[in-house]
């Protein structure tokens, strides 16, 4: 830490609260930054207290995603806001093939906002970020007057660098592609839900929240031929497959079957009324490969830690109305169509 | 672009609101995207609509900088919040000597708030955008609930690269720097104070809000030898040279004589209890200059529309307690410290 600067008392990181001073720009914001972001975060960039980071890259294709944080409540089981801050633009950089480099977090804080849960959040990013071997090299806080905001937003933006050779996108996919899911579906959606409604099952439903940057490393590196890779988040697997079927001018075919859904979270989404096919994951890709590597693909996913329940689910179709389109468990078809209604709502 | 995607009816851009399910992941969020944002930022790399945007950068230093934008109200005399969210952040990329590239765009919306508002907004940040010479590459979007949020509040993240031989930075900053001022100082806060406050003069304050990317690129050209820039934004003057001064571990000189002030801003300071240096600027900067070449300098930024009010406005000083002092007009040496108090909340 390079800060030098000197307060006339600590910040109560206990029973202190967020106030509007924190977002003024004086000398109430800089000890905020000091003694709490700059002390999670540090790093040589953002250790720099430039208005901006400045670094080098390595050569190739750079990548940029932005996610703004709303997820309520921002504690719950499996991870919280902070984690999920970072492991959601991680995702979303790292979906492209990129290896995830340099993060941006900027706070939108309610009035009132305990500062100890601020820090719990704070740390909490600050380890998801080394997991995934990222650093917070920019910030930025802001805060709003008490009912204006809900306790805290964040946003992350992410950039990263593309090795050569490899690309992605949803316009690569191709009818025969085979489709494959890295493992169960809708487990955060369903953990939020639970909490929401009071559920309690017998095992406490977990999120999935995770970084997936190494996932895709070992991915691409097997398989650089791939076509497309997703992260199913808001919306979820349906979004995913109703968006790639419409960049690809495709369709969709899966199967049910194939499709891994957790025990308990089964039970939750008939009992919440949900499909799990609609709820969002924060932990899971969707893998969009040439058939002649989709083995192989699912082999090396297997492998990983985070993809230890790799299988493919489908295949892409040939289809001028970009259906997609599920082979039930009882042998019927049935089109799995976008969600017109709010389903999940602050589910990230 | 490139969508093809097809709705049973087009977006009320008239009459609509947003609401939750516009952010939920499925077809209404997919027709915000394309029927607003989409036809209003429409690019390239955007237009690909993958979850992340992918591009090649020149070569040299890549600069990273986020601002989230709370400020109310959302309109104001001089700009609103969507060109204030690319200015702000164009400003904190080019204050690194950075020619600026590429944003992203992160909206949280409040249920309920007028789309037509919001296409007003997303209007106005193309044009900043355009003006800027950066694209809006991607973006995201999140609803939370009626009285969770306040209309609509804005992240960007830009990046930038620097040009080779360029170094800017606080800790760069040497005794014997000349300290320059771009212009007349305080419009931002006094503007949207007396909206607040519903103040009338006889000429409307109009907000400073504008990009600096094109006189920095002067200003760097004209003089690489530049020690950093910096905007006064939250804080003003005060907190921007109260930074550097801990920043480059020296003192500051300024002179009340040398800081233009205009007459209506300085009226309207008066009547409010506000202290001009205090007060947030959105299309100012300040630069630090080896004295040889501050002259040049002035003169430089002089014959720039942007930099026509340009002024050495004081000096850097030995001093181990980085203590930032002004002359008056009168004569005599006032501190010039940190706010502590909270002067001008949500003026970004």
């Amino acid at each position: 830490m390079s800060t030098q600067r000197s307060y006339t008392s600590d910040l109560d990181l206990l029973k202190g609260k967020v106030e509007m001073v924190h977002g003024s720009g004086g000398k109430a914001m800089a000890q905020l930054i000091d003694q709490l972001f700059l002390q999670a975060f540090s790093n040589p960039y953002l250790d720099q207290l430039n208005d901006q980071a400045s670094f080098n890259l390595p050569p190739g294709k750079v990548v940029m995603a932005t996610d703004s944080h709303v997820i309520s409540p921002l504690f719950f089981p499996g991870g919280d806001i902070g984690a999920l801050s970072v492991h959601g633009t991680v995702n979303d950089v790292a979906m492209s093939g990129a290896v995830p480099k340099h993060l941006s977090a900027g706070f939108i804080l309610e009035e009132g906002f305990p500062l100890a849960d601020l820090k719990r959040i704070v740390d909490s990013m600050a380890a998801a970020a080394e997991e995934a071997g990222v650093s917070i090299v920019t910030g930025d806080t802001k805060v709003v007057e008490r009912g204006k905001g809900d306790g805290c937003f964040i946003n992350t933006t992410g950039i990263g660098v593309v090795p050569d050779g490899i690309e992605l996108g949803g316009d690569r996919v191709k009818p025969g592609d085979k489709i494959i899911v890295s493992g169960s579906l809708g487990d955060h959606g369903v953990a939020i839900m639970s909490l929401r409604e009071n559920l309690t099952f017998e095992t406490t439903i977990e999120s999935d929240s995770q970084s997936l940057h190494d996932l895709v490393a070992t991915m691409v590196e097997a398989v650089p031929e791939l076509h497309c890779l997703r992260d199913p988040t808001r919306g979820g697997i349906s979004a995913t497959l109703n968006e790639i079927a419409q960049q690809a001018g495709a369709g969709m075919q899966i199967y049910e079957e194939a499709i891994l859904v957790k025990p308990q979270v089964k039970a939750a989404c008939e009992f919440l009324g949900l499909d799990p096919l609609f709820v969002a994951n924060e932990g899971k890709l969707v893998a969009f490969c040439p058939a002649d590597k989709a083995e192989h693909l699912v082999e090396v996913m297997r492998s990983h830690p985070k993809g230890a329940e790799a299988a493919i689910i489908g295949e892409v179709t040939e289809d001028s109305l970009n259906f997609v389109q599920m082979q039930t468990a009882f042998g019927g078809n049935r089109m799995v169509d976008w969600i017109n209604g709010e389903q999940l709502p602050r589910i990230c």
